[in-house]
């Protein structure tokens, strides 16, 4: 008999998705189907990444119709995540498909949406291309380290109240730099004005796994939530997961956007290393995170004794896996913001609790530039950080890390504040962008377009510095991550200039400007 | 020195992608980014996978921005199949993304799109993201196996004068089934009305490469050409390319299509296996064609000798390899189409020839059903086919087929044709789907919605038997390829309903009919 047609159901339960790829690949059956290398060993310097790479043959279902083995294994995702009334998509497209389906399936054409300013670009084109009116919830900015804070429920109720044709409301949570908002009290108030709540939670694919303390939005009450498995688990780049939840959302809605943003040719490598992530944190997850607390913990013992090195997490007046009192509370959830706030006076911003594996790294007075501690690190140490931003590195610490990573991290930190202490590195200090309101300060001036009719609309490049009082035509990112500076059809002001500028001179990528600093302009001239 | 940030560029040319992340991987240099399996070998069941899976870190590039290492990655595929004057775009969320790129960059909101009905689901998707309204090309149906044949340039020319409000014209060549059209011809024509020509090239990654010698749409004047380089040659599903040459179009305005329809962290294991791919096809394809060709050959002389075993380029009346003329004719392109149907007369449309790689295999007067020859050839033999349909299977072959994959088929073909004469098996005939006349045969009924309107509109559930006269509010396929029988906002006839049914009947698989027979339309009646 060829592959395993018979039996997948039942047998599903004992193996994975991995391991019936693997069967069929070794058996004596002759593929006559793409794909084109046939698993050959001679197919080239990949070749052994061919060998459970196959297509919808029988018996191994078909992502966009799945109702055998994909359709189990996307049960098992659920299992982990959600619960009987929850449902779980794979994402072959990484987080963005996901990101595009749940705004497109939650605002119509033209709609009107409530965004946080630091969502992913992806948001932004979700709005782009469902032509849709934007609103902004503007982040506090933590200054210490320059980094967006958490997600005021107040300041999203009022904004609401503003707008109240907005369809639905989108923010990240966890941000890129671990900062975790009190999504229940969002989503109460997103709730009860009868709205829609999408958590961008890419960075957050562990939240609510047994084991790790800081709670799921999903287990918030939010309708749709993004994870993408690759940031903080063990899968491959690119794989990623949708949940929904409750009856605010249109479920085939959603699968027909879903069907038409994802290749109609998924890969079986990345859905089985989807699979094999779900099943190695169902069976190791709680131990990998015993561990990993252990070593977080004996990070911190150490970095206590440096002067001048600061880890974010650590100096947030409180310890995340503190933050149990979250997941517990029932009545007072509203309320965490205060709470947040009065825990810790100089944490602008509503914190709910900041993820242990990301570890925000800067040093004391901005006496050394963040682009300088990354180089530091890279070259001296051999320790290649996520990125470097003005003021701080950022590590990204997940349950694969071994003991030796926490550790050389930790030896290296304390051998620089040391260092720097004594006065032996010629240091450069951070600047200042003026990076300490929000976001967009300066760029906030609507011109009337949308950002679907900027983008696509008649475009001119002129030189950054002749370009205020301009529409941008373009998105102009701070990268990594992605999160826009600059939207098509905002109005370029001088103060927006002279960060950007900054930005640039720091040597920090800055995309949507060319090598010749110019940008993308609405040929229109704005007023 | 952690990782390579110097010195990729002047490199590239001696090693390529995936050489440059393993050595990366293989350095002692500790990763405190992005993936989270941090490439342990402790990772789960497929560690051996993660090895060269990281994120856009220094020396690595940016698919959505490239200009380094991956710049020269896809200017390396540019040079495999284009020239200075076209461009090549690496796709990690498979053709799909470089169809709905391509069409909604060449046909803005509500415009007017020429599309053959045959075209792959994702053409229609692009038209309902981009609300545009739909004009058909209804290719010929080649009756003996009811596939169907070549797109006639001079149908698109009267097409095109009836509707001359279409922005672009979209076909697909080759077909699934390996049917090459004559691209040259086509793009005269829609060249002349100063349109834009896509082709969907998905299946003919390996068109026009060294060896083969079928041309390629990009060789015969097409705007856009989209590659899957999975279906035909050496690399992982869900990899594609997408191609554009010539000044018609913006892009800009591809770019910023591609940027939104792609993750924004991209597979470096499925950019690394493309990579592979296009330097495996420059060292190895002419040699591996040579080798294909010969066991064609063998495959052809064995297959000569069945008397009721059918292979269909066998039958075209020409071998494929015979069609060096279409690649060396300069001044009689347009009459190709004549030319073709000349030279055999039962070959109803224009075919310019029919890839080698496609073997469809009927048999004659269709005593046996593709279900039966394929359900023979998988549980007696152990081969495998990439589908079954009505009245044939169909078999893919590749440069990476070994002489032992050939063989086993051939053989096997010969026993059964042995059998079948022999009356020592038990025949199940193809039944008659109707499917003689065109594809959308009683389904052409405008409902005065596009295709968006009925997709998105308010749908109800009926039973298919009850659906006459009602527009469909969803996509009716027959899978594989994904062709669809019924587009949304077409009106349901009773033919129509009867060869749905008679699909079923037959066991081939048939999307968008639930298990109990019911079909989703729109919840107006029509008239």
């Amino acid at each position: 008999m060829c592959g395993n047609q018979n039996g997948v159901e039942t047998e599903l339960a004992d193996h994975g998705l991995y391991e019936e790829l693997t069967r069929y690949c070794e058996s004596d059956c002759y593929p006559y189907h793409m794909p084109g290398h046939k698993r050959s060993l001679e197919a080239g310097e990949m070749a052994q990444y061919y060998g459970i790479d196959i297509t919808e043959i029988d018996g191994f279902d078909n992502l966009h119709h799945a109702e055998g083995i994909l359709q189990e294994a996307q049960e098992r995702a659920n299992r982990l995540y959600g619960n009987v009334e929850t449902e779980t998509f794979y994402l072959v497209n990484g987080s963005t498909c996901g990101v595009l389906a749940s705004v497109m399936t939650a605002a119509g054409r033209g709609a009107e949406l409530l965004i946080a300013r630091n969502c992913h670009k992806s948001v932004y084109h979700a709005a782009i291309l469902q032509e849709l009116r934007l609103h902004y919830y503007e982040p506090p900015i933590l200054e210490e380290y320059g980094i967006c804070g958490g997600v005021d429920a107040r300041e999203i109720a009022r904004l609401l109240h503003q707008h109240p044709n907005c369809a639905a409301v989108v923010i990240t949570s966890p941000t890129y730099e671990g900062i975790v908002s009190d999504v229940r009290a969002v989503a109460d108030v997103v709730h009860g004005q009868n709205k829609i709540l999408i958590v961008d939670e890419a960075h957050g694919a562990h939240l609510g796994l047994q084991g790790s303390t800081l709670p799921s939005a999903l287990s918030q009450g939010a309708d749709l939530v993004i994870h993408s498995l690759h940031k903080t688990l063990p899968a491959m780049t690119q794989t990623a997961l949708l949940h929904v939840q409750g009856e605010r959302i249109d479920r085939g809605r959603l699968r027909r956007y879903l069907s038409m943003l994802q290749s109609s040719s998924p890969s079986y490598v990345l859905m089985a290393s989807m699979d094999s992530c779900i099943r190695y944190m169902e069976a190791n997850g709680p131990e990998r995170y015993l561990f990993m607390r252990r070593q977080y913990e004996l990070f911190c013992e150490k970095m206590e004794k440096c002067r001048l090195i600061r880890i974010g997490n650590m100096t947030c007046g409180q310890k995340p896996w503190d933050h149990k009192k979250i997941q517990d509370k029932t009545e007072t959830e509203s309320a965490a913001c205060a709470d947040a706030k009065k825990s810790d006076e100089k944490w602008e911003g509503c914190i709910a609790g900041w993820d242990i594996g990301k570890l925000v790294i800067g040093v004391k007075d901005r006496l050394m530039s963040g682009q300088q501690l990354y180089d530091l690190l890279r070259e001296e140490y051999h320790l290649q950080m996520e990125m470097a931003a003005e003021r701080y590195v950022l590590a990204i610490m997940t349950v694969m890390d071994s003991a030796e990573g926490w550790q050389r991290l930790a030896d290296a930190l304390a051998e620089i504040d040391d260092r720097i202490e004594r006065g032996t590195i010629s240091l450069q200090k951070a600047a200042d962008t003026g990076w300490t309101e929000k976001i967009t300060a300066g760029a906030d001036k609507d011109c009337g377009m949308t950002a679907a009719q900027a983008y696509f609309g008649p475009r001119e490049e002129v030189p950054l510095a002749e370009a205020a009082g301009r529409a941008a035509a373009d998105f102009i990112n701070l990268y990594p991550p992605g999160i826009p500076l600059v939207v098509p059809g905002e109005v370029i002001s001088d103060e927006m200039i002279w960060r950007i500028q900054s930005c640039r001179n720091m040597g920090l990528q800055v995309q949507g400007v060319t090598d010749e600093g110019k940008i993308c302009v609405n040929r229109a001239e704005i007023l």
